[in-house]
């Protein structure tokens, strides 16, 4: 499959990381030959419609360089032009969020659906501003855009609520989302931490970016909670519509309060009549009430009642890995 | 769908309320018209090609009486006798779990597949003894077999690991599969009761048969483990070639010497390179430690890392919403 790669974070990485670890079983198992024939980064392109070497990429970005590094094709050239000019039948988005204006991600996802190309987003930004218009702009052009890895890193959130139960109704969603306040929850929790020392801590483990605003204010999780609302429940949400509160204000007094009766905080994304994030106290044997960086998600459905699921809710490979799914799941609708 | 539906105890009919409750929504939304044409439980039978009235079936079963009390159709015929005999596309199979020889499931299995009939079963009995023979049987003939209702009560524990890691690949399993022992382990920790008083109690609640051999020497969830590493990790498995313990000789000494270390004993069923099940100390804090009736699956795939499903193990109502599901999948699957 003829791809262009935008973005080569963490995720980016990872996904041609998979790619080459998978090669055989992929090409084996599901006729996959994933060719990337353009890749960009914050930096440059790098293009070659015979295809680029992967470890050539791999390589050059552990070196902390960019692909225009590499010298091949017209270094010239933004993403943009890439979908635009180039032949190819995917394209797989891993730049990074922004839920201000959902940019550079927006754009791409239009120039890829004008032009015709399947679409694997890990990007949660359009999505969670504009879902209804986005996927229905992708069915009026005939691609498929997919988007597993917008939650839940490699947790199958969005495939558990399609798959495994859509010849049920799913009535409520109530989530865990977003690792980076999870781990500073949890360690508040556990080690009687303040929120700004966990904090803190979350930023020297990596976990937490210099401006944490999107974790610790809610919004990641809030962008999440959108997706899952459209796609799992059809309600026609876009992130303005949410209720937001994030974790900032709560202190070692709350935490302690709650612990003393046999509770805990969490910062829960929560669909049903209204979509809201808020910190709420909720048993700590509750089973959704995982530790760390977990994500976990209850599904509460008509016939089967509640269920949840937790796995890790982020991690470059664990997130590629969903983005993997994506792609066997468009090869196997494409038609040929 | 023509239907006949042979066993008609919680899970039967529980089966006959979901086909009343959901009957506007599968026709509107799934195009099933499910029509019972014949119906048998422990002492008789009842027979109507136009269709059964399922009022009428549910409420000679709430007076405790057998459908043949109905006295439509000939009463001498048998369930064999009903599949080889009736015009039907559906066998749904409610009869309770064997697992020294599968009967009676496993001849009405094999009478359906004989005339063509797809199969809904929410039998362990038969697939736990020999699956791959029956799944081969059923592939020969043409016929589609389905039994998410075996393993997980409602919880869509087979339909997550095929639809949600296929494009992944699992490399193990371990689970809380029996909701009998776990309340028990849970009693018997949380209260300090001693094995049999916690049996006792199971018991009285109706959680536990008169017999509990089943439930508390581990091979309920023996039978559903055989499923799960048949369908998921493709080992031809049968019951017999698992090592299997139950949790009768747990003591309340045992429980403390757990508890006082963090830790809670918990009946895993886990299928790697081995299958067995056996009591294990595991943190209380692990995610999968759930309590009371629940059942959990963690997931351990080559590529998205460690996954866990949580739901209610068991439950008329939750059985027959996997039933259902299948219902679905079957009509979606159906050469018209």
């Amino acid at each position: 499959m003829r791809t262009i790669l935008i973005g080569l974070g963490t995720i980016g990485q990872s996904y041609c990381q998979l790619l080459e670890n998978r090669k055989e079983d992929l090409l084996t198992n599901y006729g996959i030959d994933s060719k990337i024939v353009a890749v960009a980064d914050s930096k440059g392109v790098a293009i070659d419609e015979k295809g680029i070497n992967i470890s050539d990429i791999l390589s050059v970005k552990k070196n902390n360089k960019s692909v225009s590094e590499l010298s091949i094709g017209d270094k010239s050239k933004t993403s943009i032009d890439l979908i635009e000019e180039i032949d190819a039948e995917l394209l797989v988005d891993a730049t990074p969020t922004n839920i201000q204006d959902g940019e550079p991600s927006a754009s791409l996802l239009e120039s890829a659906m004008k032009t015709k190309k399947n679409i694997i987003t890990a990007n949660k930004g359009p999505l969670a501003l504009a879902f209804s218009s986005i996927v229905e702009k992708a069915d009026y052009n005939n691609v498929i855009l997919k988007y597993s890895a917008t939650v839940g890193g490699g947790t199958p959130v969005l495939e558990f609520g399609r798959k495994c139960l859509e010849a049920d109704k799913i009535l409520e969603m109530h989530a865990i989302l977003n690792g980076t306040t999870n781990y500073i929850l949890t360690e508040m929790d556990d080690r009687g931490l303040s929120f700004q020392d966990a904090l803190k801590e979350a930023q020297e483990l990596g976990y937490a970016e210099t401006d944490p605003t999107l974790d610790v204010d809610g919004f990641d999780a809030a962008a999440k909670l959108v997706i899952m609302g459209n796609l799992l429940l059809g309600k026609e949400l876009v992130l303005n519509d949410l209720k937001i509160d994030g974790i900032r204000d709560i202190t070692q007094k709350d935490i302690t309060k709650a612990k003393d009766n046999g509770n805990t905080i969490k910062l829960i994304a929560s669909v049903n009549n209204m979509a809201k994030v808020e910190p709420v106290v909720i048993p700590k044997d509750d089973p959704m009430s995982v530790a760390g960086a977990l994500c976990s998600v209850k599904f509460v459905s008509e016939f089967a009642g509640e269920e949840i699921i937790i796995g890790k809710g982020a991690g470059g490979m664990e997130t590629a890995s969903a983005m993997i799914r994506d792609l066997v799941e468009i090869k196997q609708n494409m038609r040929v």
